[in-house]
Order: structure tokens, then C-alpha cells, then sequence
């Protein structure tokens, strides 16, 4: 059981999957007057237990807050959940999953139900929340009042990082950052493999790799220092012709140590492409690949 | 000019491109007698006047000094390089671009010849060489005992990291790590791609994308760790099934935004394929990926 602290903000969550359940118990915790809503029951009692309000209807659990935080499962999930609610007057926060465009719909048919909106990208997993120094945060976009009227709650379960009116850009940002990482883990796992049939421990490559991909992370500013000049020879001490060139040895190794280079090809394709094309192919880094993936 | 510090080992370098020079300034910077040739002889002579030693041939420049470093364009380039030179009792350190076999096969052939080798993969570009704290070292693998009989030369121009007498080690582990690196970079281009139809600077998603990919690196211990027990569900907190789930929703964004997804479908289909084969897609993360890519 928790007190509610006066003054806390009282706030209603409707979904209570893993995520939404790590926000219910960081809110609880932090003394806010909750309550939550969850398509199974079960899970709803379950934090009853704790000090939350267990609401019968997704649109009752709407009309005890003005503050109505969103988790469900994904997009389809927050227009059948929220159907039969009235929605007028609420500062809404959608949490859930959704792409940039997802969230710009669902933004203006709320304002339409005379809502005010934000969209949360949650860029953590349910064991980060409430956890000081994860690493974990929450983009948000949309509303600015909302924002600065809850950040108080906002920053209970994760810190906050508003990235701008664009209800598209908290998801967009949450994208952007997931794609990164998605790559990287392809990169990673094609490392582990080159090692598999080796006398090497991965748990030896481990701390190499990390310390490695760390060094190497602010070359993104290089990148992006390219991309607003638009002069893409500007800082580069590696260029696309010896990349080009250095592509051959890891393709090379892939096939001396039987492992499938389907996770690096597209890349190098790229560059060979770029190369092919760019008049200054002596002078360019690999910036020039991003001109070729943006239709 | 540089005065030769008493005692400050003698070598010979054979290689004067971009990397070659570097490390040349950075011996002769700390005091040590070197000779130097380059198949192109401008460099050397323009490397004489900073107080090298240019030989005339390759061979003379062999027979020099009992340590000779290779840092040439190629492996084929090794092999043309040393044709004449007589290798007995020389302390053979190749820095040139590898393979694990090519570096195997090198130093078979070296071994056959009377020298002592030693294999190196340079983690680093020409302007980290000889700058302390730029990240940028050097592995070596193959003989231990020429590496730590000439450990203080070798440290001159970048820190060192020794992974083992198998003469392929180096290579491999440099692969290993440009290759995770080239995953990082396809990843980031993607998220680069995301944004650009939007009102969002690229200088502004830079530390984003940098904090958050320094921030998930540590991943790679929790991989090692599975790959070293074999139990693939061990500190798993996002399950294939929800990371497959989650990828349409950066396929999705793609599309929305106009930006070819061909870097990051090659990973999210082997996630795919992994959960359709897996028998615990609910327990497991991502790391049976990695099985699929090993012949």
C-alpha cells in the first residue's frame, strides 16, 4: 500500500502490459492517485492490491482523471479502447507503440474530441522505468502546455526529452533511434559470428566490441555535421574509395569463416554505389549513402 | 630533425601511405633510428629530411634493422615487397590489411624464411596514430616473444592489445569489430534517412543517436554471456516475439517516410525466421540470429 502524498497528481492509465504495469507501480510509488484500466482484469486487480483504483470500463477509468495516460498494445488497440469514452477536456498522453504517422492521426482526432494531445516514445525497457541512471527516457511531441503542466508526473517514471509541436516527432525519434540500434545489433551479431568456430570467448570479444562501438559512436557528428552543410568532404579521414577497398577484406573474412555477409552487404553495396556515381569519391566519407536510401 | 635517444630500438618500416607516414613521425618523434622505403620513393625521401633513413630497395631496407614493420596496400603487396629480402633472423611485424588467412599464410611463409612474426590489425585512421586518448590501438597476435621483446617500440605509436599466438587473431579481431561497426553506421544512415523530409536538423539528432547507441553497446556482454552458457533466454528483457512485433513498426515508419528499408530488412528477417524455427521466442532475445549466420 502506498499514501497519496497531497498535492500529487491524480492520473488514469489504461493498459497494463509489462511497460504499462512498470509506470503504474513508479507512479504508485511515487504517491500519485492512480487508476488503471486493463483489457484482461486480472492485471488490474493485481494493482488494485497496490494502492491503485481498478476501473470497470475504459471509459469510466477516462472520466476519473483529467491526466489520461495510454499503453496498450498498438495503434488499433488506443481507438477501440478510447470509442466509447468522452474525451473532452482531457490532456491525453499516448504512450503506446505507434509510427509518426499513427501518431499525428490519432492527435487530431483527439483534438477533434476537444482533448489536448502528446505522443511518447518510450526509449526503455519495463525493468529501466523508475530506475535513476538506465539510460532510459520518453520522447515526447505534441502539446507543449500538456507537457509543462504534467512534467512533474512525466519525469517520475523515466526523464523526458520534449522534441518538439509535431505530434509525429516523439514516434519518428523513437524510430530513428530503434533503427540505429538495429543496425548495430546486425553488426554485432555478424562479430559474434566471425568468432563462432574460433578458440575466442565471446565473452573476451564482449568488452572490445562495446569499448569499440562507443570510440566510434560520435562519428554521427561528423555525419550530421555533413548533412546540414551539405558538403560531404568536410572532416573525413577514412573516404568512400578506401572504404570501398577495405569492404573487400571483411567480405573476405565472412567467407574464410563461413558466416553469411547478408548483414553487411546492403551497406557496402551502397557504397560501391555512391562511389560509382559521386564525382569526389577521393574526397567523401559515406554520407552519401543516405542520398541513396530517401526516395 | 630528431635526436636518435640512446637506446631507443632501430627499425625498419616498409610502407608509406597514409598510415605509413604516421607511424614513421611518430618513431622518429620519440627518438628511433629508422630506415624506410616505399615503392614510390618521394615519401621516403621526403621522410629522409625529417631524419629517416630512405633505402633503396626493399631488401636494403630489410637488412637494415632486425625489426622491420610492413604497412603496405595490400597482402598480395607483401609477398611482391619481400620477394628479394633475406628474412633470417629478422622480428616481422605486418600492420598491412588482412585477413586471418592471409596473416596465417604469411606467417607460415615468414616462419619457413627464419624470421619471428607478428601480426597486427590497426584500430585506428592515420590521425589517431601517436595521439594519446583518440581510442585508437593496435591488436597484435602471433609471436609473444618478438611482441614482448619490442613492446616499448610497439606502444610508441598506439596502445596495444596482444589476442593470442594464433597469427590470425588480429585480423579477425579487427574484422570482427569494423564489421560491427559498418552494422552501426548502416543504422545510423537509416535514422539520418528518417528525418530527412522533416523539420528536424540532423545536428540535433546527432547526440541522441550517440548517447543512446553508447548507451545499448552493453548489450553485447549479455549476448557473450548467452553465447558462452548456450542458454539464449538468460537476462532477456524484450523477447523476439515483441522485438519481431516492433519491427513493423520501423518497416511501417520507412514507408511513411519514403526511405528504402534494405539496411535494416536483411536482420529483421533472420529475427523472423529465428522466431518461426525457435521453440522459446517468448523466453529468447535475439541472439539465435547469430546461429543463422554460421555455415
Amino acid at each position: 500500500m502506498t499514501d497519496n502524498t497531497p498535492g500529487k497528481q491524480p492520473l488514469t492509465l489504461l493498459g497494463l502490459g509489462a511497460m504499462g504495469t512498470a509506470l503504474a507501480r513508479t507512479w504508485l510509488a511515487a504517491g500519485h492517485p492512480l487508476t488503471v484500466w486493463n483489457r484482461s482484469p486480472a492485471r488490474a486487480d493485481a494493482l488494485a492490491a497496490e494502492g491503485a483504483s481498478a476501473a470497470g470500463t475504459a471509459a469510466e477509468a477516462v472520466a476519473a482523471n483529467r491526466l489520461v495516460v495510454l499503453c496498450l498494445l498498438d495503434d488499433a488497440s488506443v481507438g477501440q479502447t478510447l470509442a466509447g469514452a468522452d474525451l473532452a477536456g482531457k490532456d491525453l498522453i499516448n504512450l503506446t507503440t505507434s509510427t509518426p504517422g499513427q501518431a499525428r492521426a490519432l492527435a487530431a482526432w483527439a483534438q477533434e474530441r476537444g482533448a489536448r494531445f502528446l505522443d511518447g516514445g518510450v526509449m526503455a525497457v519495463p525493468p529501466m522505468i523508475g530506475a535513476a541512471g538506465s539510460g532510459g527516457y520518453i520522447f515526447y511531441s505534441g502539446s507543449r502546455a500538456l507537457f509543462d503542466a504534467h512534467r512533474e508526473t512525466l519525469v517520475v517514471p523515466a526523464g523526458t526529452t520534449y522534441v518538439g509541436e509535431d505530434p509525429g516527432f516523439a514516434a519518428l525519434h523513437d524510430v530513428a533511434l530503434l533503427s540505429a540500434m538495429t543496425g548495430m545489433f546486425a553488426g554485432v551479431a555478424h562479430a559474434f559470428a566471425l568468432i563462432r568456430k574460433e578458440n575466442i570467448e565471446p565473452r573476451a570479444l564482449a568488452p572490445l566490441l562495446a569499448d569499440w562501438l562507443t570510440a566510434m559512436s560520435p562519428a554521427v557528428h561528423t555525419t550530421a555535421a555533413q548533412l546540414d552543410s551539405g558538403d560531404y568532404s568536410a572532416g573525413v579521414v577514412s573516404n568512400l574509395a578506401m572504404q570501398v577497398a577495405g569492404s573487400a577484406t571483411l567480405l573476405r573474412t565472412a567467407g574464410e569463416q563461413g558466416v553469411s555477409a547478408e548483414l553487411l552487404t546492403p551497406y557496402l553495396a551502397l557504397m560501391e554505389l555512391r562511389l560509382a556515381e559521386a564525382e569526389r569519391g577521393n574526397e567523401e566519407g559515406t554520407t552519401g549513402v543516405i542520398d541513396l536510401l530517401v526516395r
